[in-house]
């Protein structure tokens, strides 16, 4: 348990008639009870494991996406057919079809000079898990001095939402990894951490890195975050984006705008960490934003892996938590606007306030 | 499926050999799968099941409480003892204090009386419980006259949290009985049903109540009411209280006090339906109300009686849904300062402005 957490890796056939290459993920539908590495052999593989979330994350889907073409190149298939799945599989993921196009375009760009689509897209990849891993580090000083200047007390008790550590990065992630910095300065007294319903990023995957970097966090449900606002401790929220419109709207998980309502109600900094790559010029503003919903039984039902304590590994079950024929309203984003806000921290620097023009300028840079 | 639903009943021995009476419990931790009987034969299994939440709800925990201590005074247990506990069964509920304290009262009258005890306390049992049903159509009526006043579109898409029907009460309940009254009316085009973490009772208990009402419901996860409001989707928000401060500060579900940030935001109407039973005259406002903390593996575990699809009887097992060894936050309710409440709605009338001196003369009544 004491290295890094890798949720992503390439792998390269260890010899003669081993099969081709593949994209190994650690299977985030079976953490917090089960490391299970998952082995995708081709881009539909990869298409299955995007939208069973066994991998997810905005900054490590491009990621993935990236390494999808490759493989796809790799293995001699439709590099353009595999594209079009692979970019459709979660429609709100800018980043997701930001990754598959590079890699997708460095193929074309490769065959044409003749020197190999295949080997070209596989560089795109690798550069972009490398750039990202360099993202995150920059976030983390970007966040950690801003959060220096917004609470110059110290002591931070920081709220997150859903998951944005080594699990969604080729780094160390993005509000995930200004709560890190906080840890080694010293100044992070609590993280709290919204489980983050319905499907439970947060006491799954969060809570899991936490634990795994020695990080003080308790676990709320994410109606309970009221309490803790009303009560006086909550220094800042800090949380990630899987979208950021021109204008600066933030899509990020459901949940995430009504901390933003809350924490302007109760004067509390609410920050967004995300990579440039999450800025999508293409999209004007909020309303703009294509929400996607998502099967009424992630609400209806529970579908629970494993018994707790055990260790066995088990197809996930699903347990009926409401009438059978019951209805659900389960959109997978919500959207923030850029007045509640107070900051966007990026690769690149600090925005604050949020407005599209200051947004142009840093990603214009 | 037709009936009504009983949430409790008082069950005599139908011969010689029967044993003595009971409570008989429709028990609430098996919705919506099992319909099953809870049977009490003395207070400590009372006290068992409002711990266990096999009963809950404000309303029908003054009737379980009354009719706990004329249970123990049909067995001849010690009356006074017997009061401690159940009154003592959960610390938020004002009205099972104020039940216990009722039927207890009603006991040792009776007894001085010389017209026996028992039978004082049963009967006191019986008008709490006759009262609440008398209650619940009332406030179904008061509330719906202020719907009209508010929302004269008509067309009501009210969002609503926890569980505030027929489980809740000896008649049709609170909010869930205006919900009814609407429907009734043919002025209710949407019931938005928030699940109500941790335990559920939106998604085990109010889609049961709806679902058998044939009212029209959606549910949602907490943290997705947010997207709803933001797209004029709430007309209004309705629900239930715990307790009430002198103040009109409100004591309820945790959740409900995010709504009520959310509906003012938004500007929704906010509206509390509860009998003025909930009023805790000595309590001076919300920072005296003492929360009750519960604990950690609610929201760390989740407890899944039952396979979906199936109706196989079967203890709770406990899923895992976090590290071993995460620390949770687990407040049962939130308070929500007057403010905020846009109008109380009780068996006597509506108060709006909710305010100390309002809530006075309609308790002083």
């Amino acid at each position: 348990m004491a290295e890094e957490i890798v949720a992503l890796r390439w792998e390269e056939p260890s010899g003669a008639g081993e099969g081709g290459p593949a994209i190994v993920l650690l299977d985030q539908t079976r953490l917090p009870v089960d490391e299970v590495e998952l082995v995708c052999a081709d881009a539909p593989a990869l298409v299955r494991a995007i939208q069973t979330l066994a991998v997810r994350g905005a900054p490590l889907l491009g990621i993935a996406g990236a390494y999808g073409v490759a493989l796809a190149a790799a293995r001699g298939d439709d590099v353009d057919e595999a594209a079009e799945l692979l970019a459709g599989a979660r429609p709100t993921a800018v980043n997701l079809a930001y990754g598959v196009r590079r890699a997708q375009a460095a193929f074309h760009a490769g065959g044409r000079a003749g020197g190999g689509g295949a080997a070209a897209a596989l560089a795109e990849a690798r550069g972009l898990h490398a750039d990202d891993a360099r993202g995150s580090a920059r976030m983390a000083e970007h966040g950690l001095r801003l959060l220096g200047g917004l609470l110059p007390g110290g002591g931070y008790r920081l709220l997150t939402h859903c998951n944005t550590g080594a699990l969604v990065s080729g780094g160390g992630g993005t509000a995930f990894a200004v709560v890190r910095a906080a840890q080694r300065s010293g100044e992070l007294r609590r993280l709290w951490v919204d489980e983050t319903r319905p499907l439970l990023q947060g006491a799954r995957l969060t809570a899991y890195e936490a634990a795994r970097a020695g990080v003080p966090y308790t676990l709320l449900t994410d109606n309970a975050a009221g309490s803790l606002f009303a009560s006086r401790q909550v220094d800042a929220v800090i949380l990630g984006a899987d979208r950021i419109a021109a204008d600066g709207s933030v899509a990020n998980k459901v949940g995430t705008y009504p901390l933003a309502v809350l924490a302007r109600y109760h004067r509390v900094p609410f920050l967004v960490v995300a990579p440039t790559t999450t800025v999508d010029s293409g999209t004007p503003d909020g309303s703009a934003i294509e929400v996607e919903q998502r099967a009424g039984g992630e609400v209806t039902e529970f579908s629970v892996p494993h018994a707790a304590g055990s260790r066995s590994a088990g197809a996930a079950v699903p347990y009926a938590v409401a009438p059978v024929g019951a209805e659900a309203y389960n959109p997978a984003f919500d959207v923030t606007p850029p007045e509640l806000v107070t900051a966007l921290v990026t690769e690149r620097g600090v925005v604050s306030p949020v407005t599209g023009d200051a947004l142009a300028e840093l990603c214009g840079r």
